[in-house]
């Protein structure tokens, strides 16, 4: 018999979570029946989305409820096989959920070849840079000397993103909070940082995007789309993707009052989510490989480790701490 | 000689426009050169983005200046010609200002066949009728049975727009202000119409929309663009034409807080200018004209009289007095 400790929800979180809206269990899961496989977690990819998982306000998934297990993306080894799709040996990819071990009839897993460590496929070829990769190309649409702002450019996303608009040719400006993760991004060779706890950022824009702005990729939410659309060029495209600082805040957000402004620019607001693309998502992962390998996108993961601390995990995306992709190994 | 009575901006004016803000003076116009035309003013178009232009704020035509005559649309006879395109007696549309008579080189005006009334030539199928055109058509998208929801739906531009969604099949919820306005939107054949003098707009069209919204025609500005993303549907597409609540307001605008939901239903808010279109605009006066002929497209016009009466006739827009296309007749 193979035990499983899992983390599963008791009580809706406001704000940051605590260990007290959840619960940690061990269960022992039953036999494998014919067409299911065991799979281990080996990491969990931990990715802002999951706390709106967490709220009960409906989403382009449904809210986790009560009782469940906490949804997750990550990779496992297959340890026990009774599908004939799978061997027993073989790295899977799929929502792995906040647990040690699982049983899954296989569908929605997939095999993974192992090329790259784990957490480097989990980032720059993991959903959040194939949203990178689509969000930028086919919304934002950047063109050769573009000004491209980015926000939240220290995060999985946002760092994709900001490397993707400079092999395109962008003049690239990324905002971010403290010293080491705006030193990281200059190292990415983007053209301008703006470390949002040492300056006043919307200022900062203001005199740093002289040119006016093309493209505004934003992660965050909040005050900063409304000094972008004070700086918009004629058809500039916003890209929104995010909005951290919404999402674990117990403030109401604030809204831009310069809307006006799409009119005078003809400019677009667009939203988007992966999960639209994910039959075009080979594509992406040959190209952002391809980049890899050529060391035109650097990649950092911060790497936790242990199952017990998936709650404190999910937490370093709102408090900042995170550089790069959020990983959980277990 | 020809004598001119004309209003220049002196100040610019803060919320409504007063008296004091300008200069009612008369002038005599010197004799006409070779290649000038006299025109005398018949009928202004006057539009809420007269009231834009009096800041000193960029748009997407320069600030009028101090001692500058106001800008206006609108349309006049050509009383003398120097000018072998002009005969006497042409009728002509273009920017003849606040303002009975001016003398032009002919340049940005055009000649008008005299099919239909001037008012009815200066809303159904002048820049109003043709923003309504492209707006909804080109950058909304309607498909049939879309739900459709148009704000200042009694102004020129929103009548246009909910009979061109009601002709290309879609429900149409119309939101106005008043029970003449609301009575007249109903006589023109819209799905629902939501009065926000009687009721709480932003309450009724939750209770209205119970399909959600595909196509928001926003022509207004302020808190209904909230209460819209709250409900709208995949794809969705938010036409940003106007802002009328904030041109001649003193108070800050709100920003709608929920730009998420843009995230969640893979929508899109797109501003737009008619100007960018009016190498099309034959196009949206064939198809207007046509539905014009068919009575598929009701209209109507409020005329106000007199050149002395501009900055009041301004003032109708934005104290909502005005039904359908405001037009002052000179």
């Amino acid at each position: 018999m193979t035990k499983n400790k899992k983390w599963i929800l008791k009580k809706r979180p406001k704000g940051l979570v605590e260990e007290s809206n959840f619960q940690f269990i061990e269960e022992e899961l039953s036999e494998l029946q014919d067409g299911e496989i065991l799979i281990q977690t080996e990491y969990l990819s931990v990715d802002p989305t999951q706390r709106m998982w967490l709220t009960d306000m409906p989403g382009y998934l449904p809210p986790i409820q009560i009782d469940e297990v906490i949804r997750s993306g990550g990779m496992g080894r297959v340890i026990k096989s009774k599908n004939e799709r799978f061997d027993e040996g073989d790295l899977v990819n799929g929502f792995m959920g906040w647990q040690t071990h699982l049983i899954s009839d296989g569908k929605g897993f997939t095999k993974v070849p192992e090329v790259l460590p784990i957490p480097t496929m989990l980032n720059v070829l993991g959903l959040t840079g194939i949203t990178a990769y689509f969000g930028l190309l086919d919304i934002g649409q950047p063109k050769e000397g573009d000004t491209v702002v980015v926000s939240g450019a220290a995060g999985a996303t946002g760092s994709v993103v900001a490397q993707i608009a400079k092999i395109k040719g962008c003049n690239v400006i990324g905002i971010a909070g403290g010293e080491e993760k705006c030193g990281w991004l200059e190292d990415c060779g983007l053209d301008h940082v703006i470390d949002y706890k040492a300056t006043k950022a919307t200022k900062e824009l203001g005199r740093i995007a002289k040119d006016g702005i093309d493209i505004y990729f934003d992660n965050v939410g909040g005050p900063l789309l409304e000094a972008v659309l004070f700086k918009i060029n004629l058809n500039a495209r916003i890209v929104i993707c995010g909005a951290i600082s919404n999402y674990a805040s117990t403030d109401m957000p604030v809204g831009p009052r310069n809307l006006s402004s799409l009119i005078v620019n003809r400019a677009r607001m667009e939203g988007f989510l992966v999960l639209d693309y994910l039959d075009k998502a080979d594509e992406a992962r040959q190209e952002l490989s391809k980049w890899l390998m050529d060391g035109k996108i650097k990649h950092r993961e911060d790497i936790q480790e242990g199952i017990e601390n998936c709650p404190n995990t999910l937490n370093r995306l709102f408090t900042g701490q995170n550089i790069g992709k959020q990983i959980l190994k277990i």
